[in-house]
C-alpha cells in the first residue's frame, strides 16, 4: 500500500521543480535599461510572431540626422549605441525577430534624414507599425548640444516592414 | 513526533527547487554566435571581478581602418556591427564590466588605424590582455573586397585597460 505522505511529497518535489525553472525563466525588469535611448518597452509576442513567420530577409535601419553635420567619429559612436540599444531591446520586445536577423547575417543599412522633425516623423511611423526602435540622444560632451536626437535604429525586423516606414529615406 | 517521510518529503521539495532553478540558469551553448565576428569565447570570471573591481569609468573603443575609405554610411553599419558584437560576447564573458558600462553611460569612442596590420596589432594585444572585443569581418557586397577585416571593438572594460591597448590611436 502507498503511504498518502508519500504520494504528496512526490508531487511537492514536482510543483517545487517546475516552480523553481519558473522563477528562473521570469524576465528581470530593469535589465536593460540606458540613461540615453527610449525604447519601446513591452514585449509584444503578437508582433513577435508576426515579424518571425514574415520570412525573408531581416534588416536594421541606423536613421542618421544628417543636418548636424556630425564628424564621422562621433556617427560612428552613435550609430554603436543606436545598435546596441536596439539589439537589447529587441531581446526583450522581439526576441524571435533578433534570432532571424542573426541567423541571416544581421544586416545592418544607415540612411539619413535632414532634419529632426524628419526623425520625429520615422519614429512615431515606427512605433504606429509597432517596430522595435531605439532612439538617440547625444549626452552632448562633443560636437553638439546636450540632449540633441541624432540617431534612431529600426528593427531588427522583416525587410518590408522596416522598408514600410524607412524605404522612401536615402543611403547615408 | 515528526514524521520521516514528511521530513524527506519536504527536503526533496526544497533540493527540486534549487535543480529546477539551476537547470533554467544554465547558459545555452550556440546561443550568441554571429556569421561574420570573431568573439572571444570562453568565460573569464577572474578577468571580469578584476576589470569590475577597478572601479572608474568604462569605455568600449571601436577601431576603425581609415586605409580602406570606407563612406560614413558604411562606417556606420560596420561600427553597429562590432558594438554589438562586444555587447554580446560582453554579457558571456565579462558580465559584471558590462552592467558598470552600462550604469555610467555606455560610452563608445571611435579611433582609426591605418593599415590592416596595425588592426591585428591592436587585436592581438587586447586578447593578451584578457580584453573582451570583437572583429568584424565585411561580408563584401558593397564598396569593399569580401572577408575584409573592418572594425574592432575592444571592451566595454576600464577605461584605463583599453587605454593601455589603444591609447596611441587618434580619433576617427
Amino acid at each position: 500500500m502507498i503511504d498518502a505522505s508519500l504520494i504528496a511529497g512526490i508531487s511537492a518535489t514536482v510543483v517545487s521543480f517546475v516552480v523553481g525553472y519558473t522563477i528562473a525563466k521570469l524576465p528581470r525588469p530593469g535589465a536593460g535599461s540606458t540613461g540615453s535611448s527610449e525604447n519601446q518597452s513591452s514585449t509584444d509576442e503578437g508582433t513577435d510572431k508576426m515579424f518571425a513567420d514574415m520570412g525573408g530577409e531581416y534588416k536594421m535601419v541606423l536613421v542618421v540626422r544628417n543636418d548636424l553635420k556630425m564628424g564621422k567619429g562621433k556617427i560612428a559612436a552613435q550609430c554603436g549605441h543606436a545598435a546596441v540599444g536596439a539589439f537589447e531591446s529587441g531581446l526583450h520586445n522581439t526576441p524571435k525577430a533578433i534570432r532571424k536577423w542573426q541567423n541571416s547575417g544581421q544586416a545592418k543599412i544607415a540612411l539619413k534624414v535632414e532634419s529632426e522633425v524628419a526623425l520625429m516623423e520615422i519614429y512615431r511611423s515606427a512605433k504606429a507599425n509597432k517596430l522595435n526602435c531605439c532612439m538617440i540622444r547625444d549626452a552632448g560632451r562633443t560636437q553638439i548640444e546636450p540632449n540633441t536626437k541624432t540617431v534612431l535604429a529600426v528593427g531588427p525586423a522583416p525587410v518590408v516592414a522596416v522598408d514600410s516606414v524607412t524605404g522612401h529615406l536615402k543611403l547615408l
